[in-house]
C-alpha cells in the first residue's frame, strides 16, 4: 500500500485543522482511499513556532518551492492563502504533474480559468470545494448533483462576517458600528473588514459558484457588488415590519442564455430558506429547471469544517490517483458569457424616502415612476418627528436596473425629496 | 462518438421524466461525458398506451428481460419500482456486465447489501441518488462530501406526504383523518397510505442513509419505527404552545461506534432547521465531528426532481465508462454495527397525561420518575373542560428509552392516571 504523498502550503488554522483530520482518520482513509494518505512535507513561514499539533521537525520548510518541487510530492494541499505568490506555486505544482487541492477563493476567483486550463494541459486535478461556504459540499453539488439539470439561479449567503453583522442589529436593534466592532472582538471579524463588509469576498465566491453552475467562465469584474457598511437600523427595522430579513446575498441569474451575477444587501421575504440562516452560517440555495428548488446549509468557515472540505477533495483526488483518472473530472466550461444588459436586469426594489409632507407630493413621486414605467407593488407613508417630513416606504414591482438608474437620477432634482435613504434589492 | 446506451425499465412518472431530461440537455449531456446518452430500449407494461413523450414504437417491449438481455445495452436505469421481480433484472443485469441507476427505495432498503456485493464482483456501478429524497443530492454528499468526516447523526424530513399532512394540521389546526383525505385527493398520499403514515418508507430512506453515513450495513429491521396516524390536533396546538413543530423525523445516531437508528413523530424546536421544513418538502440534516451542522433542503419527489437525480447518477455512471474505472467508488462499508440497546438510546420526551385533578396526584407522578431515574425538565398543568381531570404537559430531560417504558409500565397501574395520552421524542 504506497502511501499517496501530501504536500502542505501553510499551516495556519485550516492547515492544522487539515494535519488533524488526515492523522485522526487514518483508518476511515484507508478503508475510502486503498492506502494511506500521508502528510510528508509542510511549508510554514516560521520553522520555530509553537504548533497546536505535533509535527516532525524534519517534515517542516520555510521555503514552499521545496515542496512544490519535492519530487515525492503527488498532491499539493495549499491553504496559505494569498493570490501572490502561491499562483506560482500551484502552477509550478500543476507543471511538475501534481495535483493541486486549494481553499483558496482569491486565487480561484482572479485565476481560476488559467489554473484549470494549465490543470487540463498537464492532466491535473484541481479542487476547490473548500474555497466557497467551508464545510458545505456545493461545488461537488453543482458539477456532479445536477449534472443533467439546467440551473437558472444560485442565491447565496456566503459570508459569514456580515450574516453575523445583519442578524446581530435585526435580533437585537443594533447598529452596524456597534455590532462590526462586536464582530471584531470575537474574531468574526478582520481588524480590517472591508472586503467582507463592501461584499468582495462574497463577490468572489459568486464568480466561482456561477462559473460553475452556468459552465461559463464568470469573472470577477462580471459582478455587481454592494456591501452592507450603509444599512442603518431603521433599514432592518423597516424590513422586519414589512415581513423581511436583510441580507447580504449573492445573486447568479440565468435566463436563456444571459446571466446576471450580483451581491448585494437584499430584503428576503420571512418564508424564503435562505431568511432563517442566522449567525456565522453559510446557505446556498440553488434552483434548477427539473430539479427546483434547494438549499444547502452549513458552516461557512472555521478550522474543520474548511478542512472537511479539503481533505474530501483529497480523497477524490487520490481516488482519482489510484484509478489513474486524474485530470478528467472537473466541471466541464463550454458555453459563451453572455451578460445581461442594464435593461434585461430586473427585479422589486425597496426606497425609504424621506420627502416633505405636503398636498401633491406623492403625485410627483408616483409620476416618476410612472414615466419610466416602474410600477409599484406598495406605497406606506409614515410620520417622522418632524411635522414637515414623512417617510415613504415603496416596494416596486419588478424593474430593470436601468430604469430603476433613471427613477433615482429624477430623484435627485425633485426638491419635495429630502433624502432616499435607502435602496435594495427585494425577492422571495 | 459512440454513445452511451440506456435500458429503460419502467416509463411511468420518472421514467417519463427521465426520458424529457435525456432529450432535452443532450448538448449538456455530451459536454459533460464526452459522448452522447441514448435510450436505446424501455420496458413498459402496456405497449399501446397514451404516452406523455414522443417514442419509437420500435424501442419499446413488455418484457424487462429483453433489456436486462440486450447486449447492446450499457447500464440498466431501473424506475419501474418494486422489490420482486425487480431485484432478479438487476442482479441479472448486473451479472451481464451492465451498470445500473436505481431510484428503488424498497429494493436498496431491503436487498442493498446482495445488489451492492453482485455489482462489486462483477465490476459494475450501481448508484441510487433518486432513492431518498428525490432531488437532494444526499447520497453523493455522504459518499463525497463528507468521506472524511466522522458523522454522529444524521436526521431526516425524507417522506414528503406525512411532512404535508403535518404541516397543514400544524398551519390549519385540522385534524389528522381531515388533511389525510385533502392529501389523497391532491395526489400527495395513495388510497392505501399506511406506508407512509405509518414510517415505514421514512424507515427505508434511513437505512439506506445510516448505512452510507455510518459505513455499516444498517437493516430495516434495525429501525424503530412509529407514524403518524395517532397524531391529534391536540399534539400539534401543545407542541405550538411550547415552541416546537410536530414532524416525523428519521433519526440516525451513533457515539463511538454504537448506533441507533429510528423514525418517530418528533418535537422539533421551533429554532432547529428542520422546523421550518414544510410541506412535500424534504429534508436531510447532518451532523459531522468535523464539519458540524449542515443541512440540505429540497423537492423529495416528483417527476423532474426524481429524474433529475436519476440522471445525475446516469452522467456518473457514462463518466466511469469512458474512464473505464466502473465498480470502484461505491461507498465502502467496512464497519461492524453494533446496535445500541435500549438502555443507550437516550432523549428528551414530551408527556401528555389526563390525571385526576386532586392533592396529591403530582407527587404520586413525579414519584414514579424519580423511581426510575427520569429527571423533568418542565412540567405545567393545565384545567379541562371538566373541573375533576387536569391535564398534564411533561418534558424529561434525556432518559433511556428502557427507563421510558418503565415509566409508562407504572403509569399503566397509577389510578390517578385517566390516560396516557401522548408520549413524543424532543429534540432540538
Amino acid at each position: 500500500m504506497k502511501p499517496v504523498k501530501v504536500g502542505l502550503l501553510g499551516l495556519g488554522t485550516v492547515g492544522t485543522g487539515v494535519v488533524r483530520i488526515v492523522e485522526g482518520h487514518r483508518e476511515d482513509l484507508i478503508g475510502q482511499v486503498g492506502s494511506p494518505i500521508e502528510i510528508a512535507r509542510i511549508a510554514v513561514r516560521q520553522l520555530d513556532k509553537p504548533r497546536a499539533v505535533a509535527i516532525e521537525s524534519a517534515k517542516l520548510t520555510d521555503d514552499p518551492w521545496e515542496v512544490v518541487r519535492d519530487p515525492e510530492i503527488d498532491v499539493v494541499v495549499e491553504v496559505m492563502g494569498g493570490v501572490e505568490p502561491t499562483k506560482a506555486y500551484i502552477l509550478e505544482a500543476l507543471k511538475l504533474g501534481k495535483h493541486v487541492v486549494t481553499a483558496n477563493k482569491d486565487l480561484m476567483a482572479l485565476c481560476g480559468s488559467e489554473i484549470l486550463s494549465t490543470a487540463r494541459e498537464h492532466g491535473c486535478d484541481v479542487m476547490y470545494e473548500a474555497s466557497v461556504a467551508g464545510g458545505i459540499p456545493i461545488i461537488r453539488t453543482l458539477i456532479e448533483g445536477f449534472s443533467s439539470d439546467r440551473i437558472d439561479r444560485i442565491m447565496g449567503i456566503v459570508n459569514g462576517t456580515t450574516n453575523y453583522i445583519l442578524t446581530k442589529m435585526s435580533q437585537e436593534g443594533a447598529s452596524y458600528e456597534e455590532v462590526l466592532k462586536e464582530a471584531q472582538q470575537l474574531g468574526y471579524a478582520e481588524a480590517d473588514p472591508t472586503s467582507d463588509v463592501e461584499g468582495l469576498d462574497a463577490a468572489r465566491k459568486m464568480t466561482i459558484l456561477a462559473t460553475i453552475g452556468f459552465r461559463m467562465n464568470v469573472e470577477l469584474s462580471d459582478v455587481e457588488v454592494q456591501g452592507i457598511s450603509k444599512v442603518t437600523k431603521e433599514d432592518i427595522a423597516c424590513a422586519k415590519k414589512l415581513g423581511y430579513e436583510l441580507k447580504l446575498i449573492g445573486i447568479a441569474d440565468r435566463q436563456d442564455d444571459r446571466i446576471s451575477v450580483s451581491v448585494q444587501p437584499t430584503m428576503v421575504k420571512r418564508d424564503h430558506p435562505l431568511a432563517s440562516v442566522s449567525g456565522v452560517f453559510n446557505a446556498v440555495f440553488v434552483r434548477g429547471e427539473a430539479v427546483g428548488e434547494t438549499m444547502f446549509y452549513g458552516a461557512g468557515a472555521g478550522e474543520l469544517p474548511t478542512a472537511t472540505s479539503v481533505v474530501a477533495d483529497l480523497v477524490a483526488v487520490a481516488k482519482n490517483l489510484k484509478l489513474g483518472v486524474n485530470g478528467k473530472q472537473s466541471a466541464a466550461v463550454f458555453k459563451e458569457k453572455i451578460l445581461k444588459s442594464e435593461a434585461e436586469v430586473a427585479y422589486k426594489n425597496f426606497l425609504l424616502l424621506r420627502v416633505q409632507d405636503r398636498a401633491g407630493v406623492l403625485a410627483q413621486i408616483t409620476q416618476v415612476f410612472a414615466e419610466h414605467e416602474v410600477s409599484l407593488e406598495s406605497l406606506l407613508q409614515q410620520p417622522t418627528a418632524s411635522d414637515q417630513t414623512a417617510d415613504l416606504v415603496i416596494i416596486t414591482h419588478d424593474a430593470s436596473r436601468a430604469a430603476m438608474r433613471r427613477v433615482l437620477q429624477a430623484f435627485e432634482s425633485l426638491d419635495v425629496i429630502k433624502q432616499i435613504k435607502s435602496v435594495y434589492r427585494v425577492e422571495g
